[in-house]
């Protein structure tokens, strides 16, 4: 730190990325990447965009928001594209909260939340998951705070239905309530089609995970135009350009690659499926996932102990080391292969240690 | 504005970027981009990054970090590079300055300065520059605040020496002292030796422009690595993976490819060189200019009448509407041709006013 920087910040805890390690090649099972790569019609879009890249690319993003709109039935005043949706989410913390309307979320979720809530200088309320990892929605009905719910959750995977989100958005009508959907294409609801119905209620998603698009950093927010024009003011009071072009164009081809974008979740959801099936019958305990991810401790071993071993063996899964949860690890669905080497070299720890 | 967004920022002014019409065709003089497309070495590499789009970007941005240390002469953890220089610009404010620590900067400069402090709740100094529009920089000396001077100044051109800037630097020990060198490569002295030598200096560059990366957003300060430390919190507090990996690989290659922007750079110098005499023969005044834009204005023709005149035909340039400036114009150095092309109309357009 220098003896510049501001007082405000001197207490700053920044959020920590998965780790990347360069020492040798891994099979990444730690930061949700799709193991599919980016849609051909998006590396074509992204392609002929690079060609104008002596032109700044358009701060409205009308043809982006144009294709969105039709791919999720909603108006286009009703979308706003950023730089990745952790550009969004903050964005959203800015807008909505201040000392009045205080920021809410689960104790275990997201863990850039807080780092949010502190960088702004928001106050904010951390509401304990239930013994079984799963949101106890009445913790959330008249609230009176500025909400943020990742559904599915992470790291648990677990999400809450449709109705449930509708409940706490219809109990909660002087705050905004947000919906952080970044891995909810993988089975669990979206709650897009609510946004014209409540003026409180913004929807986030990302194209890093079921778009195979994590190195193009493109999400959204959608919600009611107000809310929208609200996010608007933020962005072109920080950075208006702030979507380079070959990310815009690479989301319009995956957006109208939307065929490719299904199969790859339906692939990854029985993946899952199975990834699931072989850890249990090995002994572990794994709540119901509706993301690309799975959240899984073992009773015979510790979950670090597991990240160190499974590490050591060249597959990398994301250890988060809070007390609440250090036994478990989030274990990301890859490709089917990669799956039956981790599940292998998981019986072999588990036999070694018998 | 929604009933929900934060009172904290009901006043907001927002920047205006320069507009994008779509109505027609136009020659693009109006936002400073480069006539020259951008290196076939970065669309090479962007091409190759593009492949591994459904993997996250480096939010370390190793290669690039260290291509760049290279190519400028300075240390690894002395530059952090930003989606865009505006996004530079907004953790510089965030991070350096407060309540004790005002920031500065001419009160004719570029727009976005203080909507940064704006949106950010900082106290701020706009000191005027000279009846010449040249940056007096006794009023800089001992100011105990941190400043910001974009070198060359933008919408001027006028730009001040290295050493005159040193002499700030030396003269505010205790406060950062943040050049913006966007303009820097067409003609100005860049402060980046200086960086060594000053614990408070930080010196923000661009790649939209010298090197015709605007629709790629790639921007980068570079400072003591304590202030460099600094801005990283601010970073992974905020947005860690800020570069997507396409524009990451572009900078590499536009940086490995220093002879051809070195090239441009030296044409657009001519071109303005050129352009400039062309207009002065017309009766046009404009300072000096060591940018890729000139600032001119016609004792005969009011700025904004010029503006909208050149726009009927064909041809963009900025105009802006601050009182101070309102009789000139910002205009950018494009091609050759296009300069032409600009001349050959305003002279038409002269002509027909007498």
């Amino acid at each position: 730190m220098s003896r510049f920087f501001s007082d405000k910040y001197a207490y700053l805890d920044p959020y920590t990325p998965g780790e990347q390690p360069r020492d040798r090649r891994y099979i990444k099972l730690n930061t949700n990447e799709s193991p599919f790569p980016v849609s051909e019609l998006a590396l074509q879009e992204a392609a002929a965009a690079a060609e104008r890249l002596h032109l700044y690319s358009d701060p409205e993003c009308t043809e982006l928001v144009k294709t969105a709109a039709e791919v999720f039935g909603i108006d286009r005043d009703e979308v706003l594209f950023t730089n990745g949706s952790d550009e969004m989410l903050n964005f959203a913390f800015m807008a909505f909260c201040d000392d009045e309307h205080p920021a809410a979320f689960p104790n275990i979720t997201y863990g850039f939340y807080p780092v949010f809530a502190e960088i702004n200088n928001l106050p904010y309320a951390e509401i304990p998951l239930r013994e079984d990892l799963t949101i106890d929605i009445s913790d959330y009905i008249d609230i009176g705070k500025t909400v943020f719910i990742a559904n599915p959750n992470a790291p648990t995977g677990i999400a809450l239905s449709r109705s449930e989100i509708e409940h706490i958005v219809q109990r909660n009508p002087d705050n905004v309530i947000v919906i952080d959907e970044a891995y909810v294409d993988f089975g669990a609801e979206s709650c897009l089609p609510l946004i014209h119905k409540y003026e409180n209620l913004l929807v986030v998603q990302t194209f890093s995970k079921s778009r195979s698009m994590a190195g193009a950093r493109l999400g959204f927010g959608a919600g009611n135009p107000a809310l929208i024009s609200d996010l608007k003011k933020i962005k072109y009071s920080t950075n208006p350009y702030n979507i380079n072009s070959m990310t815009m164009a690479a989301g319009i081809g995956a957006l109208k690659d939307n065929e490719y974008f299904r199969r790859n979740c339906a692939i990854i959801a029985e993946t899952r499926r199975y990834t699931a099936d072989e850890l249990r019958a090995l002994g572990f305990l794994i709540p119901d996932s509706s993301a690309n991810f799975l959240f899984a401790r073992h009773p015979d071993i510790g979950g670090e102990e597991l990240y160190l071993e499974l590490k050591e063996r060249g597959i990398l899964i994301r250890h988060l080391s809070r007390p609440e949860i250090s036994e478990y690890n989030r274990i990301t669905i890859g490709s089917r292969k990669d799956m039956e080497t981790l599940i292998c070299t998981i019986r072999s720890i588990l036999e070694e240690k018998k």
